[in-house]
């Protein structure tokens, strides 16, 4: 698939690209979504969850940047971290901040596997 | 494997419990070291490890905890997610919190996938 | 690994290539199967499984080709992103088809983890 | 986190499941819903969603459902699984349909796997 | 699905479990194999990789039964632990051979996010 | 993030560094532990649980490199792939062990998910 040029968007598209545009304060999207603009109704979708859920609310913004960062170090996507760790520097992180998120990434996806391997029961104390 | 007994643990286990109570000011470790006493090497690297870095540094504890759970929810980790969920509301996790943390978590593990579908390139202003 | 030369091929990979180019109809066969003669057992196991089941069946060989591109997406397998959407769009996928393909991809993904934080217990309904 | 009560859930969690009723014409949602509900944002965008591209579009119902079931099974989603293969086979879907899926999911895992391994280089053939 | 009943099973998935039975000495086949004569073209399929591949080769059964339990752990796939690390155990792998097996796979699980968040370099050297 | 320069290194990174290469008897580390250097606690960490472990012990150091590339594979991080397969060939693994570990991998991959699908329980015989 092509990027969709937001010169020659759907209605549908260009309204998301617009909304985009304003409340990020930015003159251009970036690339994620031109290309999902190929189809707006998702567009739509993921655009509204990333507002709502992504902004002020009861975690503060630099932390949800950084656990999408962890999530797409785990799933190996390139994109993803490249833009949350652009988003998560905007918001403030350092390096001391990043080479250390990028520590606890790397121990849990190892003690994940220890607690798969050895099929450990859950702890009464951490049933809730 | 059979969790091992702290009482009859070998010197090298029995080492490293001793530490992970008086660290934690805890009657008894939690399943997970019990079970990973099977291999002292690997229980002393990854209780080292986590001691060191999952304390104060330059994250808060709280924001490690809650990265750790969204691995852990990434990767199915029953058992990581319970003892990790409960240690991010001993450091002061509320439900809204927590609520807000599964959603970023569902919306990256969406967002990782559009980025990997369209594989959209990395935008220049994301490149360092 | 190096490709295997078809010319030059072990008898065993050079008869499963001759298969491929016969069933497919095509002069040549695709880079996959050139790295796979390296392991001719493994090259013939995996051409008889998708011949056997990749062509019609009990459900029609468009919508294994979606499924494959799905699972590959999921795993972030570009090779296999790249064959099987070109073997889809070979076999009537359109862009919109495809487009839509993406975002069921994204939205599974985002749902298989809210289902796996909240461990939302199985309905009845659904049990069978 | 305990599923929230419809008869005592926030009005916007209750619109939402008022609306899941409705659309699909059942007298009590399912117990993802009522999971959700702790997080009435994420209710209404996860909701949203599925509405919007689960539905008649570009892909038959039927087909999207049996996508939504392989990429459960790749991430070992149990609840997934069985929600959406209780969809297919309402649906339509056959015995037979879902054991050649279960097929083409795990010859998909396989295959991925080997490209990765052989790092297979994209045939120009199938760029686009 | 239910599990096939090898007395009332299809002759395509009988002979499959004849062979089983025959192949490895043993008077019933084990859950996998009853439940995959749901299909029994992915029946044959798998028995037949299966047994060509895992037995005598270029590398020993044992390892490869090792190997085998690596991927389930990191996959968190339960059947195949279990049935894998029997196999192991009967090619004589010990207590001290599976814990060492446990902590290696938690260091690659842990090394392969580190070498992905940090987007490490292939050194020349390793270029093949 | 860069590389660190092991001149400029800190004490702690570089004592480290010293070690590898000691250890190792080579001239120059590799990039991997280059990048790790930007964290010198979890560099420490991550040196002294791979020397520890991957070291002779319960299981031969060939079989721990062969783990390892099947685990990466699996995961599909590249640079570890690349890394271990020359840390297996050093160890003396030739093409067709290499070759077949890949068929291990790509079955282990495909079956993981033939388990999943039919969720099949585990047999008695295989309870430890």
């Amino acid at each position: 698939m092509k990027p969709v040029d937001p010169a020659t968007a759907s209605p549908e598209a260009k309204a998301v690209f617009e909304d985009i545009k304003a409340t990020r304060n930015v003159k251009e999207v970036n690339n994620f979504w031109k290309y999902l603009g190929n189809e707006p109704r998702m567009l739509k979708h993921t655009w509204e969850s990333l507002k709502d859920i992504m902004g002020p609310g009861a975690l503060d913004p630099l932390t949800k940047e950084l656990v999408y960062v962890a999530i797409s170090i785990t799933n190996n996507c390139e994109y993803c971290m490249a833009s949350h760790t652009a988003a998560a520097r905007a918001k403030g992180a350092t390096d001391a901040q990043i080479n250390e998120l990028y520590a606890v990434v790397a121990l849990a996806n190892m003690t994940n596997r220890l607690a798969n391997a050895y099929k450990v029961p859950v702890d009464e104390a951490f049933k809730t």
